[in-house]
């Protein structure tokens, strides 16, 4: 019967999960052979084994399979492409997902072995442990499972599906644009479903239909030329790290808002539909709040699913000298503060970073982008050098585009209600791909919130895999 | 002649450089062996062998010695002691010196390795670098040439000499109270002359009537109970980096004053003999502004000099997250600060420890001591852990005392002008030495200002170790 006509992605869905359900232990195993293979950029032949295992697993389901790259880029992690063609299919649905996982410490990991996988209950609910459980590979995971269920089934599909799967997108996905747009042929297609990051904290399937950009800036403040003995120059050599903190101190204020001048400017407002998904959300503020153990939140009462849809200042990292056991009696002679601002649709990156910039100056510093020299550092007093970082754009896919709709029926049609949301709080390079393949970018989660990403201990909760198979299947089968 | 009566100061200083002067490379290769000897806190055994190796070199020199502890503290680093009597004396001249070193981390030194002593010449003059070059094991390498100075040519001295050699000293002098008062009958006299630290920025020999306190004080901020993505929770989730920098900035002006309420009542102010002696001592800021390249000084246009006769407050460190290459896209989970506090003879360091907590309460945090519940984290918006460490008093010798005149007049005898300070920056355990022995300090260092201490590259101008042989051997003749 499936056979003969195409598959509704309800149908599909319960295809998927047909044929995971009896398969939970043999696809943990599965799962976890993937994230025990190294995928930190510090290890690039640990990536390239990644791409060649993500490509054959590919090949073996009856795709066309390549492992893209552009030219003078050959020694950089390959994106891994799949194409599997639908007889008589007059669009083309992209699957974007990465493969690569966040720099590792494995001394800050329970075990000390970020490639060694192991499951583990939590709220009892089996999670799997290892780098890249939650962001990307359960996706990957899930994208292979369900293209499995559907051959198995021998499921009609409508539609061509494309599979990219990035190696550089936890090192700033430098150079996926350039490969993309050297492959242009085989990466356009009517949608693109980017496959990254969590669903909502209510475990609740999310769609978001943007991400916001991120730009970095790094300052760093100069005291004396080497750390002195705080005893006897103590109140008279000047301390950077008090300068750092007096220059940040000013730039929100205690109920985060940003204060450097005109940072809110130019955010293009959400529109009718956007504002209603947003209504319509749910709100899990106090449930965070209980869970990350915090006794208020920025920007209160406003919630954080509103706030996301402006740009935010955060300190990703401030140091100087030692702290703790470490410690010593000394005035450090630098202090540095790693800031990352978060972008939405109409605030520029280079604009905000220009701006942070003029703050500083604001403040009485003498900045500069270099190492100062001596003659600087003796010219001015206070000296603080700022290094800026790479721009990503937000972007923004319109909630009530045709396609917008298909999806979100598409989604519903396997888990029931979804969460919409304007905008994702993290980055994804959704510019570059709809640059490089001019395809509009919708971003579909399945990992859970609570997944440790981007720190030690990251984790995957094994239903959000289940779940995962059954929404991509559905997505799969997209008229 | 010289066995027949006592010798002057000046005349012993004189014997001290006639022995010395030939001898600069033999001397210095002994040096370069005493600066072989691991000293760090994290090597017992190492203390162990330098205090071993010590006493056998006083023992040499005909002292009498001993290694002394005190009951239950066996464990800990041994105070090297040592006297030499003078036939006929009254009074005894107590000499206290450490030979344990700060901490290393031999990755910061030039050729990675503290404690393989080498010559190398800075500004046209030979230095020799390793761990405890300047602090504090000069000095005693000082004494012993004096020593053995004296004994070759058969000075007569009119005092008894005691040596005192610490083994704890950069770690806190945590047992050096009770070993002294263990040993009380062993390590009294009629001045104690603590030879640490460093002299005068012009060179000139210094002698410092006293020394500031210090305490410690730690907090740590509290964020998410774990380190969050910035972009899905950056200006929602808040920042404990931003919180404790917001904390810090307001503890002191753009000048370095400090705001913390009272921070300097109760200050024994100078007296018309210190006032002088502060007012004729060189004003080597600039030399040092330029030497540091620093485009101002905290307390301008106040002098170095006048400014360590107030308690201070430090910035030793702060941390939170990671900076520089591994910055990460993070909210960090806490954020840590080591504050340095600087005491004068009248501000009491528990009182100023607890104006810090009292301001840190009215900036609205809840304080605790312990790591702060989950329930404390809930119900405080701003939850800080306030560490107290302990506290070392400020002590001052009047500079008019009958006894401080003599030993200074017995230096200027071997070195003409020399700088008088009301005290040090730097702390000295003064307080347990007087409180131990009944016997009032006054502090002769000997080391170049520009050793590194407490740093990397610690080192010592050669210059300083001549000299400072002279200086010791005209204290020892003192009547």
């Amino acid at each position: 019967m499936l056979a003969q006509a195409p598959a509704t992605t309800a149908q599909t869905a319960a295809v998927a999960k047909a044929y995971a359900s009896p398969r939970h232990e043999e696809l943990t195993k599965q799962f976890e052979e993937l994230l025990s293979m190294p995928n930190v950029a510090a290890d690039p032949e640990g990536l390239r084994k990644n791409a060649d295992y993500l490509e054959a697993q590919l090949k073996a389901l009856g795709a066309e399979t390549k492992l893209l790259t552009a030219p003078g880029l050959e020694k950089y992690p390959r994106v891994v492409w799949g194409e599997v063609k639908s007889p008589g299919a007059t669009r083309t649905i992209v699957f974007y997902a990465h493969y690569d996982g966040q720099p590792v410490t494995p001394s800050e990991w329970d075990g000390g072995k970020p490639f060694a996988p192991y499951l583990k209950t939590v709220d009892g609910e089996p999670r799997v442990y290892g780098r890249g459980a939650g962001d990307d590979k359960a996706t990957i995971m899930a994208q292979l499972t369900a293209l499995k269920a559907i051959r198995d089934a021998h499921v009609k599909l409508s539609a061509n599906l494309r599979f990219i799967w990035e190696g550089e997108e936890e090192n700033g996905s430098e150079h996926l644009e350039e490969i993309l747009k050297a492959n242009r042929e085989l990466i356009t297609g009517d949608i693109w479903l980017v496959c990254d990051g969590p669903v909502d904290q209510s475990r609740r399937q999310s769609l978001a239909f943007g991400a916001r950009g991120d730009a970095h800036v790094q300052i760093t403040v100069y005291g004396p030329s080497h750390p002195l003995h705080s005893g006897h120059y103590g109140n008279w050599a000047p301390n950077p790290a008090l300068e750092l903190v007096q220059l940040l101190a000013g730039m929100k204020d205690a109920n985060g808002h940003v204060l450097i001048p005109h940072y809110y400017d130019g955010i293009q407002p959400l529109g009718p539909v956007e504002l209603k998904a947003l209504a319509d959300a749910p709100k899990n503020d106090e449930m965070l709040r209980n869970e990350l153990a915090l006794g208020h939140t920025d920007g209160s009462p406003r919630h954080l699913l509103e706030l996301l849809n402006e740009p935010s200042l955060n300190i990703n990292g401030i140091s100087a000298g030692q702290t703790g056991a470490h410690s010593t009696n000394a005035v450090p002679s630098t202090a540095i503060a790693n800031l990352d601002i978060r972008l939405v649709v109409g605030s520029e990156g280079k604009l905000e970073q220009q701006r942070v910039v003029d703050y500083v100056k604001s403040q009485g510093f003498f900045v500069t982008s270099a190492e100062p020299t001596k003659a600087e550092l003796l010219g001015h007093a206070k000296v603080a050098r700022i290094e800026l970082g790479g721009v990503e754009p937000a972007v923004r896919t319109p909630m009530d585009l045709p396609i917008a709709s298909e999806v979100i029926a598409a989604v519903k049609s396997a888990r029931g209600e979804v969460v919409l949301l304007p905008t994702m709080g993290g980055t994804v390079p959704l510019d570059a791909m709809e640059r490089a393949s001019g395809t509009r970018t919708i971003t579909v989660p399945i990992a859970n919130h609570d997944d440790n990403q981007h720190a030690a201990n990251e984790n995957l909760r094994m239903q959000n895999l289940w779940d995962g198979i059954e929404t991509m299947a559905a997505l799969m089968a997209m008229k």
